[in-house]
């Protein structure tokens, strides 16, 4: 059942893998007595990448639940706004 | 016609007002040669203090124009969605 | 007395001025009801515009006090150390 | 050789490890169609993670390198410092 949900999991699962293959190098370079900077600059691209991954994952999350949220009005809507508002503000502030 | 926007904007005035008062603030501290880590705690608050007016912007933002996009459903809601995702990815890497 | 460090001033005044200038802006914004999506934009400016001084900041800073403290060793210099850390985890964090 | 460095490193890899095992913790969440909220809350636990541990490898930079620089003086702080500001910029504006 290859439906556009399932394509958008297959890719979320890609990047992950790929960041976790991010922070596995980054282990490697301390094993290996890396340069502090150049350690820290993988740090940056990996937080980078995260970051990415979770707009993609609100965006989804805003188009889908959001939206039938927000037909169905009332207490549904603002409990969905509300946990929407909340993980935004994490991704803010983190 | 003292209505819940009315409110809600003296509110985000008030917020602003305080912000441009602690701009105000870290430029006497830099005219009188403060020393700069006190400098840099006081630009933390304010960087902090426009995040969250940001969130309190957006989140009226998602209550008000979101739901009615997606009430409307079609090609305004796609628009108010990217919209809404490209200042949150903006917020989030700011 | 025009000397390196009365420029460098000069040059945070003037940044300062225009951040405040930027959230002036925002507040007349609000004041004439613009667009949320635009007035985010605005606050991400600001917010950037921010860090970017923190940042320049910092730089002088370390330049400065802490090649003295390090110089100077011992007790001032883990002191000086420990604020520069605080200051730059409070800006990662903000 | 138990010295300083070494338990640093130590405590460097287990943080990395841990973190390796958060992000495939999202994974596993994303295969088992977790709510895209949860998700998103465990990306940000480990974006902060990864954060914290790159504020401590930039402390122990700045105590070890940094210090060092300073007192050979010349180009060689010269360089170090343009060094650690770039990657403290890169840590900010990730």
């Amino acid at each position: 059942m290859a439906n556009g949900y399932t394509d958008e999991r297959d890719d979320h699962l890609r990047r992950l893998r790929r960041i976790e293959g991010q922070v596995r190098g980054i282990a490697k370079m301390v094993e290996d007595d890396k340069y502090c900077i150049d350690v820290l600059t993988q740090v940056s691209a990996a937080t980078r990448a995260l970051q990415s991954f979770a707009l993609g994952l609100l965006d989804e999350h805003m188009s889908h639940c959001l939206v039938d949220a927000a037909r169905t009005g009332g207490a549904e809507q603002d409990e969905k706004l509300k946990e929407a508002s909340d993980a935004i503000a994490r991704l803010v502030r983190s």
